[in-house]
């Protein structure tokens, strides 16, 4: 996890009383994660004494009426909602802490009309996959940064806390029991998409944080995303996705459902996502971080992404992961391309403008776990239809080249620690 | 619903292709609320020919397991979980419209682990009353100002449309069958809180408007929240509630959860609400309104609380009525008390600051549903407890009246057009 994510209390000066909900975050990381506490200069505080969440007591139910693996091309897969054939869940009580988790048949959840993620939007997720590699492995891709995320957004949200390793060994468990049926060594070169969720799952309608919780993990089909032509942009400078002060890095439902409107009605004009500016400063697309590749007016050629310092943007796992192959590969001339410098600093939509004129635009791309590295073919500004180069037919050249190095270690290719592989049907 | 809270597109001169959600919410609004749509300046648009939402349409399921009516003090209150024997509920789908809404016996919802609200919230929601009158009736209070924001709420999250009358039929139906035995005539001056709910209930992962919908009403207990020695607020210079361009004034659930964290790490401290600010101006407290009775520095009195305008603020059902009571009633000085202008513009916590320390704060107090009219006794602000007047013991004067005109029309002691009467047991 980024430091910037989780600012510990006091860092910009102000005063104690004020920093409420950066202190709570706080606070609460330190009681439940000492290991994440102290990576980023936090004090942390004796561990409590409730139930910490544990793998080692899962408890395995299988399912008795196994569904049927859609083939590649069957429409179930664009609905983005056939799932496999278990599902991970785990209850946290307030007072008592985590019961033992379950792995259990997929199925429906039964959820008071009150209970509070119905309403008050208590709830987070991690967006991840899983690979079944060239090589017959089943892998992960970095995993532990997934699992360190959903302690920062849980936080954030007023769910519980969780040692993040746990976490990552129920998802773990998912995938060592349905990976061998649903991303069969048959079909190496697929993926699946695994989503870790957490809800406020205590019926009670006082506005109040949740006295249970509910974390699941599934595992599903999804309708590839990235566009052959590349994607096109729509700046919005009328709605906004996140604010100083408010929750734009975490992973929770409340950045979610509001952008869909704006979505729609960019879709309806001929493009896919929004870019999302905060006064004029290039922020997220989509749902996703937005890299460009640019020369500066000196003739530098640099890659340049938003920073987290404001904590408006999310900590991506794929952000994270092209800039720091980018800093490795792409920085002196060794890829075959031309030398870039990694720049992570605030840039605005106006600069990108006066670039794109003046033929300093080099290529852009979304990145994220579900549009994985998408090239960016357009970005609309203001009545007016940006066109961002790609060399090649369906990409630039530093988005092939980063997306080439990721498959490798997604897909067992490269030998890499990002690559985790997972055993297959064993029981924890 | 105050027209800034759907300002049509183009009311701010901002370029057509820019102003994504503002036109989007409009045009949605056209479509499935003319009558809204036309009050508000707003073109229409045909009607859809999909299912429209009809209380006509209700089918009736008693419960053959009643609950037991808890007496006052049942600790069971306090948890803000114990609803009445039935709820409301009405499915929609894309493409189809809404199907036959269904009163039937309270109980859990069935929800796929993939279903829209519990990852990306999409979810929205009402908070109103029914009163048991001292002459014996039952009512409701401006039910149609709650059904009208309900579909701006709905509209900005995505969720489908309605004619806001059948919403206000629907709540009327539940609260006409369980009225007569969960709020009986034995008890005249009480309560129960209705909560009006929709969810994004169809399953499927994609980050999309959600291709079904459920809407529901239940009845709850609420603990009282006024506080006896008046509420203590900490404004919050740290988390910012609502922004320009976001969503804060609609009854969308991602403007709760985001705020538990702050007004938790607020109560360790012995307040009792947040009150947010934005760039040092006065917005919310809790999830109420605030209103500050004061002296200008001209000796002027008035009664001052935030704008709608920038869209930042919850359009408070309580918030409207008090401004137009206060209109009608405070400013010529019949009341009996000191005559009041009625001023809605932003101001800042300095200036709350510089009168309290000039002697010019006369009183101050929170306005909302679930608090009702709630006085201020304190707002912690940089490190300082600034003390809020109460002339009487338990509150000042203005709210005093403000809150005995109010009572006097929700129980029936003045007729007044805001008090719908509910015929109990009607089967529509």
């Amino acid at each position: 996890m980024a430091p910037s994510a989780i600012t510990p209390p006091h860092a910009h000066g102000v005063q104690q009383t004020t920093e409420l909900t950066a202190e709570a975050v706080a606070q609460k990381i330190a009681q439940t994660a000492p290991g994440i506490a102290k990576a980023n200069g936090l004090q942390t505080t004796p561990e409590t004494t409730l139930a910490p969440l544990d793998a080692s007591k899962l408890v395995f139910t299988r399912t008795k009426t196994p569904m049927t693996v859609p083939e590649p091309g069957d429409p179930i897969i664009a609905t983005a909602s056939q799932c496999t054939d278990h599902m991970v869940t785990a209850v946290w009580k307030a007072g008592v802490g985590w019961a033992a988790p379950e792995l259990r048949p997929y199925g429906n959840l039964s959820l008071a009309p009150t209970a509070s993620c119905l309403h008050y939007a208590t709830e987070c997720f991690e967006g991840m996959k899983m690979y079944r590699g060239w090589d017959g492995k089943l892998r992960l891709f970095r995993p532990d940064c997934n699992a360190r995320r959903m302690l920062i957004s849980s936080t954030r949200i007023s769910l519980p806390g969780f040692d993040p390793k746990e976490v990552e060994k129920l998802i773990m468990a998912l995938v060592s029991v349905d990976g061998e049926k649903w991303l069969p060594k048959s079909r190496p070169g697929t993926q699946l998409y695994l989503r870790p969720t957490m809800i406020g799952s205590a019926g009670a309608l006082g506005v109040s944080a949740p006295k249970e919780a509910t974390f699941f993990v599934i595992a599903t089909f999804m309708p590839k995303l990235e566009q052959p032509k590349g994607l096109r942009l729509l700046a919005s400078t009328d709605g906004i996705r996140a604010w100083p002060g408010g929750f734009g890095y975490a992973k929770v439902g409340a950045n979610y459902g509001p952008t869909l409107m704006a979505t729609r009605a960019a879709a309806e004009r001929g493009y896919h996502q929004i870019l999302w500016l905060l006064d004029g400063q290039v922020t997220e697309a989509g749902a996703s971080n937005l890299f460009v590749v640019w020369r500066t007016k000196e003739g530098k050629a640099q890659v340049i992404t938003a920073p987290l310092d404001d904590k408006i943007i999310l900590d991506g796992v794929t952000r994270r992961s092209i800039l720091q192959l980018a800093r490795e590969r792409l920085t002196d001339g060794s890829s075959g391309l031309e030398a870039v410098e990694i720049v992570e600093r605030k840039f605005s939509m106006d600069e990108v403008h006066e670039a794109v004129k003046e033929g300093r635009v080099i290529e852009a791309f979304a990145a994220g776990t579900a549009f994985f590295v998408s090239p960016v073919s357009c970005i609309g500004y203001r009545e007016e239809d940006l066109t961002i180069p790609m060399t090649r037919e369906d990409s630039g050249e530093y988005a092939h080249l980063i997306k080439t190095w990721l498959m490798n270690i997604m897909y067992g290719k490269e030998n890499h620690e990002w690559g985790v592989v997972v055993e297959e049907k064993q029981e924890l």
